[in-house]
């Protein structure tokens, strides 16, 4: 036998590693996807009441909001993984995994829309921050429209 | 009538405007705090592996994810609201808001530990990170032991 090489060696003892810590199972997968949007909801709701006018304005929540979103935003990226299209209740439609490319597209406009909405909320001007809610909410029906179940 | 004065109309409006933006639900507490959890422990299991080496050290990964454990630390001041002790089934016993001091120091003690953790792992030393990730554990094993249904 061969003596491994040094690389050789690590890569198994690298690859034993991950056979011990496997990966998560399709319904935790899904659990956490919703977790996500859970998150997203709770802070897009009172957003939402301030844009409309049905809850009196307050910059540092809508701040804090934003922030909770934009970040809940990047988080998705490995919520959607191969193999959650099933394993238990979810919305998220099996278009998802069949046009991988326009959903990861969608996901990005999504991110890109709430990031651009925690910039604006880091300042002051209501317009501008109003504006820039309108582009997230757009994103968001974007995305739902092709990929979440009614 | 007595004209009320311009402060006193604006607190009219901001009533007004509160009473419309109705306060979450007990049982929408309950599940924005679940799914806070859950992204903890998303978050947490890797991490651990990684701690305890049944999973290959991954400095960046390590990084993303003790961001998003402090950062959900923080969101939690919000997710135990008064009232959210019933209304759907939670493992957070009542014993939370019978001792709000205590629980809000054992939140406190979480929130810093997973803080340290996340400037710990900001760094590269394998070491300092372990260390501070056995203190986020201890500080959710304190909280457990107490507030938490087995």
């Amino acid at each position: 036998m061969r003596k491994p090489t040094c690389l050789a060696a690590l890569s198994m003892i690298a690859l034993a590693a991950s056979a011990q810590a496997p990966a998560p199972k399709p319904e935790q997968v899904i659990a956490y996807r919703q977790s996500l949007f859970k998150t997203i909801g709770w802070n897009f709701a009172p957003m939402g009441a301030m844009v409309k006018g049905s809850k009196p304005w307050d910059g540092a929540e809508f701040k804090r909001r934003s922030i909770a979103v934009a970040f809940a935003a990047v988080q998705l990226d490995e919520a959607f993984a191969a193999g959650s299209d099933r394993g238990a209740v979810t919305d998220a439609l099996p278009a998802i995994w069949e046009n991988p490319d326009d959903f990861a597209a969608k996901l990005k406009a999504f991110r890109q829309a709430s990031n651009a909405l925690r910039v604006a909320a880091a300042g002051s001007d209501q317009e501008r921050i109003k504006a820039a809610f309108g582009e997230v909410r757009q994103t968001c029906g974007d995305c739902h429209e092709t990929y979440r179940a009614e």
